[in-house]
C-alpha cells in the first residue's frame, strides 16, 4: 500500500498553507475560466488548469508524494477539496475529481507496484483519465453489485472479459478502466477487478449519455466489452475480492464527493449573502428580511452539520475502514440533501437572477442535484441504515438489554 | 367587459369532452414535437402546433366566443389547463401560455371595443404574440409595483413614455407590450397602463436574459422605452387604475401557472409509476421499494390538494375578485412548492435516467423551478399573507373577540 | 337509510346562521368550561355541555331531523365541525365527537327502522353513548381489518360473540357497542357487525388505557366478549357485510376528525396571531419578526389547503362513496400533518408561554398529535395511496396509454 | 478557575468505562424508578437516585476532583451525558442536570475560592440546588439580555438587589441563585452576576410555572427580589462583566442539553427499533415497512450528525470559548429539533401505543419539545446566527473577496 502522509506531517498550519494556497488559486486561475451553462469541458482546458495547478504548488493534494502528489492524509481532504470545489472546475484542476480521484485510491491501496506505475502514475499526473466498471444495464448490476453479469473467464495465463458496463462516467477519453467482472475459481463465483486499457481490442464506448451536470469530463457513457482479452497481471489485488475492494473505494469516494459539492454549496451560499447585503432579496422588497434570514440560518445549519460528519467520517475511515465505510452512508444522505436545500435556497434569496443564465446558480443546482442519486440513492441508503440500525439493536438485545417497548402500567397511576 | 361563457353553459359532460379532447392532441401532437432538452421554442414551431390546435377544436379555450375562443369559464379552465400543462409545448400550442393568456384575460376585462379588436384579436387567434412591461430594474417596481419609476407624460393629446422594464416575458418577436408607468394627474401620481406596439419608434428590446426554463417563447429581456410616444387612446381602461388592474391581472395569471405546472407535474408523477411499475427504483434494487410508495404517496398528495386549492380559488375568483386574489397567493405558494416537489420526487424515484437528458424531468425541473420565484417570490408572498392573516385577526378583536392567548390559572390544577 | 336534508335546502346564509351561532354557543358556554391540562372529561360536564348546546339550537347538526338533529347535509359539515372544534370541548358539547358522530352515521345509512329507534335515537341525543369495536391485540386486526380474530356464531336464532377489542375509544361508561366479528355462513367466512349492550353479561371493559389526548371521554380500553348472546336483530345491515359498513363509516369518520382538529388549529394558529399583535414572539425580540411571519404564514397555507380538500372530499363522499373514501385517505394525511405542524408552529411563536400550562397550546398539541396515528397510521395511508396510485395508472396504461419513462435520443441534440 | 482534568488525561479506553458504567447504572438504577407520565419529581427521588450514582462511581462527572467530581474534561462530556439522558431521571442522578450543571460550571470558572467553597462545593456534592436568574417578564430581559430591568445598588459594602425574574428553573427548593442585575458603576451601566441565598431577606418564589417537561425539578416560577441586601463578596467575578459571564456559561450549557436529550432521543429511537424487530409498525400491517425504514434511517441521520457537530462545538469550546459560543447556537437549533424529529418518528412507528401513556414516547416527546424553545428560542437563534454569517462575510468583502452575485454574459455563449 502506498500511502499519503501522516496526520502528524501536517501540522493545522501547513494545512492552513495548502488551504489558502488552493483558495487564491481557485479564486485566480478557475473562476476566471468557468464556462457558461451547460458547455462541456474539453482535454484542452483540463490540461491548462491542471498545469496552472501544479505551477500554483495545489495539484494531487491526496496523492502519496511518492506519485507527484503533496501527501495530504484524508484527514484533511475536507479542508482542501472544499476549497476546490468552490469553483465546478476546481476539483478537475486539482486532479481530485470522480472518478480519477476514487480509482487513485483504491490502485495506491491495492495495486501492485509495477501496476502502480502503470497505471496510478501518469494518472496522478494527469496525463490520462481513468473510468470505473460497475454499473450494469437492468437486469445487470446497479446499486446492487451482486447482480453482476459482466464475466471474466480464464484463457491462458490471461483472461477473456464480456459485459455491458453503464453510467461510465469519464469513459469518452479514458486511458483506462477499472472493471468489476465474476470470475468462477474452484467452482464458486465472485467479483474480481481488472485493470483494462481502453483501447484493447473489444473495448467499445458507446454514445454519450448527458446527464444535467457538467463537471465530470467525458460523459457518462455505456461501455461494451466484448470478449476483451488481458494478461494475468490485469487482476486488480486478489481474484475474487473485488466486493470487498468495491467497498475499499466506495466509502472515501462517497465523501470526497461530500467535500467537493459542499465547497460549491458554500460558493452559493455567498452569492446569496452577497446579494443579502445589497438588500435585494428573493428580487423583491425589505420586508421578507427576515424570511430571508431564516433561510440564510438554515444554510449555515447544513454546512455546519455537513462539515461535521464529513470530518467524523474521514477520520473513522482512516482508523476503522468498515465503520467509516458505514458512516459514510449517513454523511452521503446528509450532506448530498444539504447541499441541494443551500443551493436551492440561494437561487431562491437571489430572485429572478438566481434562477437565469447570468448567474451560477441553476446550473450549479445541476450540478449538486444527481448526488441525490450518484453513488447509491440516498433512498437505497436510507434502507441500508436502517438495516444496519436493526442488525446493531439485535445485537444490543442478543447481549441482554431489554427490548425498550414493553407496556408498562404506573402504580398509584391513574394512567 | 368581453366574457367567456357562464358555468350553467358547460355541463361537466361537456368540460370532460373538452378534457379528453384536449388530452388527446397533447398526446398525438405535441408531446411527439417537445425538444431536446435545452433547445429553445421558435416561432415556426409555434405556428404549426396552434394550427394543429385549432384543427383539434381545442385551441384558445379560454378566450370568448366572440374572440375565437371556446369561452370556457374560469371555474373548468384548471381541468383543460393541466391536460395542455402535460407537455411543456402544450399551453403555447392551446394560446394560454403566458403572458399572453393573462394579457388577453385583462384586455378582455379592461380593453375598449376598438382595443379589443386591435390588440385582443390578434392575439387571441395567434397571429401576434405580447408580453407585460411591470418589472423594473433595481431600485425600481421588482415586485414591489409601488416603486415604479416609468414614466408616461401627455403629449398633445397622447402620451410619451420613458423607462427600463427587465424580465419582459416573451418581449423578442412579441407585437406588443402593455406597459404599466407613473402618470401625474391633477399633482398626484398613479399608474397607469399602456397598450405599446414593440415597432414604434423607442422602443427597443435588450439582450435575451435566460433563464433556466424554456418554454416561455420570446425570452426574458429588458425593454428600454426612450421617449416613446403613443395616441390617447392606447391607455388601457382609465388612467391612474394601474395597481387596480394589475391586480386583476394577477389573481388569475397566478392561476393559470398553477394549472399549467400541475399538469407537467402528473407527467412527471406518470413517468415515476410507470418505472415503479417495471420495479427499478432510484435506479436501484426493489428493497427501497417501501420508500418509493412513500415518495409516491407524497405526490399524489401533492397533486390533490393543489388540484382542490386550484378549484377553489378559481370558483372565488368568479365570484370576489379581492377574496380571490388574497387566496390565489395562497395557492400559489402551496402549488409551486408541491410541483417542484413532485417533478424532485420523481427524478429521484427513476434514480440515474431522472438526471439524464434522455428523460425530460431534469428539463422539467427547469421549467418549474423559477414558479417559485415568478409572479411575487414565495416568500414575498408568504410575508403579504402573514400581514393580511394579521389584519383579519385585528379585525375580529377590535370587533369584540377577545385576545386569545392570556394567561389562565386553573382552579384545583397542581399547574 | 335515514337522510340528513339536500345541500338545496341549506342556503349559504342558512349554513352561515348555524356556523355564528356555534361561533357564539363556543365562546360563551364552552371555552369558559375548558379544564386543566391533563384533566379527564366526566360525565357530569358532557351533560351540562350539551344541556346548553341543546338551548342554543346548536346541538347534533350532523344528525337527520326525524332523530333530533339539525339535518345539516355532509357538504356543510365542515364549516359548522370547524367551529365546534375551535374548543376541544366543543364537538362533545354538540354531540358530534368521535366515535358517537360515525356510529350514529353508520346507524343512520345502515340499521333496521327498529334499531334506529333503539340504539340512534337516544345516541343522537346524548342519552346514552356508544363505541366501536375493530381494532383487536396483536395479531388480531390492527389497522388490517382482515386479520379479524373476534367470531360470532349462530346460536338458535341469535348469536354468540367471542373475542376481545383494543383501543375502543369511549368504551368506559358507554351504553353500547357496535362490534365487528367473523362469521362463517354457507362455508365462507365475513364480517359481520353487530349492536352489543355494554351490559349484557360477557362484556367486560378492561383497564382505562390512557393516551396523550382527552377529549375523547370514556378512554381507549380494552372490551372483552365473553360468550356474549344476542338476539338475531342484533346484526347491522346483512350479514357478511361488515367490512363494506366499515368503509361507509370510514370515510366521513376520518374526513369529520380533520374538520374538528383543523378547528383547534384555527385556536392555536388565532393565539399565535394574537401574540404576534402584541409584538413578543418566541418569548424574544422583534429582531425574528420576519421568521415569524414565515411561519404564520405557512400556517394559513396549512388551513386553507386543509380547509380546500376537505370541502373537495366531502362533496366527493356525497356523491360518489367510494372515490370519497379514497380521497379521504389523501385528505387524512394532508390533513393531520398540516394540523400538527400549525399547532406546534403556535407554540413555537408564543415562546415559553407556549409550553406553559397557562396556555392550551401544550394540550392542544397532545391532543391533535395521536390523529397521525388514528384512523389508520399516516404511513399505512400512504402504503394505500401509492397502491391506488399505481392500479390506476396501470388501468391507463392496460387502456392503451404508453409508458412515459422511455428513454429518448434526441435528433439534432448534443445530448 | 478551577478545572476538570486534562483531554490526555482521559484515554479513550477510560472515557469507555466511565461510559459503559454510566450505561449500567442508568438501566440497573435509574430506568425502573422513573415516573408515570406527568408525575413530577421529589427531593426524596433525587436523593435516593443520588445515593445511588455516587454507589455506582458515576456522580458528577463533569465536576473538578477539586470538588469531588470525576474531572472528566468537557470534549467527553457528551459521551457520558447521552448515556445519562437515556432517562429523564439520569441527569439528576449524576448531578449534571440544567440549571445546576451550568451553574457549576459558571462557579469553576469564575468564582473566588471563598466562593467555590460556600457555594460550589455543596451544589457538585447534591446538598443543595442553584436556579439562575436571568431571563425577566416583558418588557425586560427575555432572549435579550440587554433590556435587563433587575437592579444592584450598592448599599455601603454590599448591595441592594430589586427585581422580577421569571422562568426560573429550579428555583423551588434552590438553596441560591445566581442573578443578574444591572449595576451603573461611574456613570455607566452594566450586568453583574450576584450570589444570593433564597433564604435571603426578600426573595419571594412566585407560582411554580408549570411547563410541558418534568425533568427539571423546581418548576419554572418566577423569583421576586424586593430590595435584597447581599455582602460585597456576593459578586461573582467581576462587577460589570455579567454578559460576558452569561456567554461563558450559555455555550456549555445550551450544548449540554443537547447531549442530555439526545441521549433521551436514542431511547426513543430503541423502543422504534425494539418494536420493529416485533414486525408491528404505526400499531400496523407490515406492508409499509419500507415507509419505516425510511423514518428509522432519518432518525439515525439526526442522531449522527447532532453526534457529530457536539463533538464539533465541545472541542472548540475547550479551545476557542468565543467561536465555541457561536457554533453552539447551530448545533442547538439542529439538535434540538433532531431531537424532537427523533422522539415524534418513534411515537409513530410505534403507532397506537406510541401515544399511550403505557410507553413513555409521548412523555418524552414532551421533555424535548421544548428546547426548540428554551436557552434562546431557534428563530431567535436562526436570526443571530444569519447576522454572524452576513457580517463574518462582509470581513472577507471588505478584505478584497469580490461579491460573487455580480451577473455575467458568457462569451460565445447564446445565453
Amino acid at each position: 500500500m502506498t500511502t499519503t502522509d501522516t496526520p502528524a506531517q501536517w501540522t493545522a498550519a501547513r494545512v492552513d498553507e495548502l488551504r489558502l494556497a488552493t483558495r487564491a488559486f481557485i479564486r485566480e486561475e478557475v473562476i476566471p475560466r468557468e464556462l457558461a451553462p451547460g458547455a462541456y469541458i474539453d482535454e484542452e482546458l483540463r490540461a491548462l488548469l491542471q498545469a496552472k495547478a501544479r505551477e500554483a504548488g495545489v495539484f494531487a493534494p491526496q496523492v502519496a508524494r511518492a506519485f507527484g502528489g503533496l501527501g495530504l492524509p484524508i484527514e484533511h481532504w475536507s479542508t482542501v477539496f472544499q476549497e476546490a470545489g468552490y469553483s465546478p472546475l476546481g476539483p478537475l484542476a486539482l486532479n481530485c475529481m470522480a472518478p480519477d480521484e476514487g480509482n487513485m485510491h483504491m490502485l495506491a491501496e491495492i495495486a501492485t507496484p509495477q501496476q502502480q506505475e502503470a497505471y496510478l502514475r501518469p494518472l496522478a499526473a494527469g496525463d490520462t483519465r481513468s473510468c470505473f466498471g460497475m454499473s450494469e444495464p437492468h437486469p445487470g448490476a446497479g446499486s446492487d453489485p451482486s447482480a453482476l453479469r459482466t464475466t471474466a473467464v480464464r484463457d491462458g495465463d490471461g483472461w477473456r472479459i464480456s459485459g455491458e458496463k453503464r453510467f461510465s462516467s469519464g469513459a469518452i477519453g479514458a486511458g483506462f478502466a477499472i472493471v468489476m467482472a465474476m470470475t468462477v475459481e474452484a467452482g464458486s463465483s465472485a467479483a474480481t477487478m481488472f485493470l483494462v486499457p481502453m483501447d484493447a481490442p473489444g473495448v467499445r464506448v458507446g454514445d454519450a449519455l448527458h446527464t444535467m451536470d457538467r463537471a465530470i469530463i467525458g460523459g457518462h457513457p455505456h461501455v461494451h466489452f466484448d470478449d476483451v482479452r488481458v494478461p494475468g497481471d490485469a487482476v486488480l489485488g486478489a481474484v475474487g475480492q473485488g466486493f470487498r475492494y468495491a467497498q475499499v473505494r466506495l466509502g472515501p469516494a462517497r465523501l470526497t464527493h461530500c467535500m467537493r459539492w459542499l465547497g460549491l454549496a458554500r460558493r452559493a451560499h455567498d452569492i446569496a449573502l452577497d446579494r443579502a447585503a445589497a438588500r435585494e432579496l428573493f428580487g423583491s422588497r425589505i420586508d421578507a428580511l427576515g424570511i430571508a434570514q431564516g433561510l440564510l440560518a438554515d444554510s449555515v445549519i447544513d454546512i455546519e452539520t455537513s462539515d461535521a460528519i464529513i470530518a467524523r467520517t474521514a477520520a473513522l475511515l482512516a482508523t476503522d475502514s468498515r465503520a467509516g465505510t458505514a458512516l459514510s452512508s449517513v454523511a452521503k444522505v446528509h450532506c448530498s440533501e444539504a447541499i441541494v436545500r443551500i443551493v436551492d435556497r440561494s437561487m431562491q434569496l437571489v430572485g429572478g437572477d438566481g434562477v437565469s443564465e447570468h448567474l451560477p446558480l441553476a446550473s450549479f443546482f445541476a450540478e449538486v442535484r444527481p448526488f441525490r442519486i450518484y453513488d447509491g440513492a440516498n433512498e437505497t441508503q436510507r434502507w441500508a441504515i436502517a438495516r444496519r440500525a436493526a442488525k446493531a439493536r439485535a445485537r444490543e438485545r442478543e447481549a441482554g438489554e431489554p427490548a425498550r417497548d414493553e407496556l408498562r402500567r404506573w402504580e398509584g397511576g391513574d394512567a
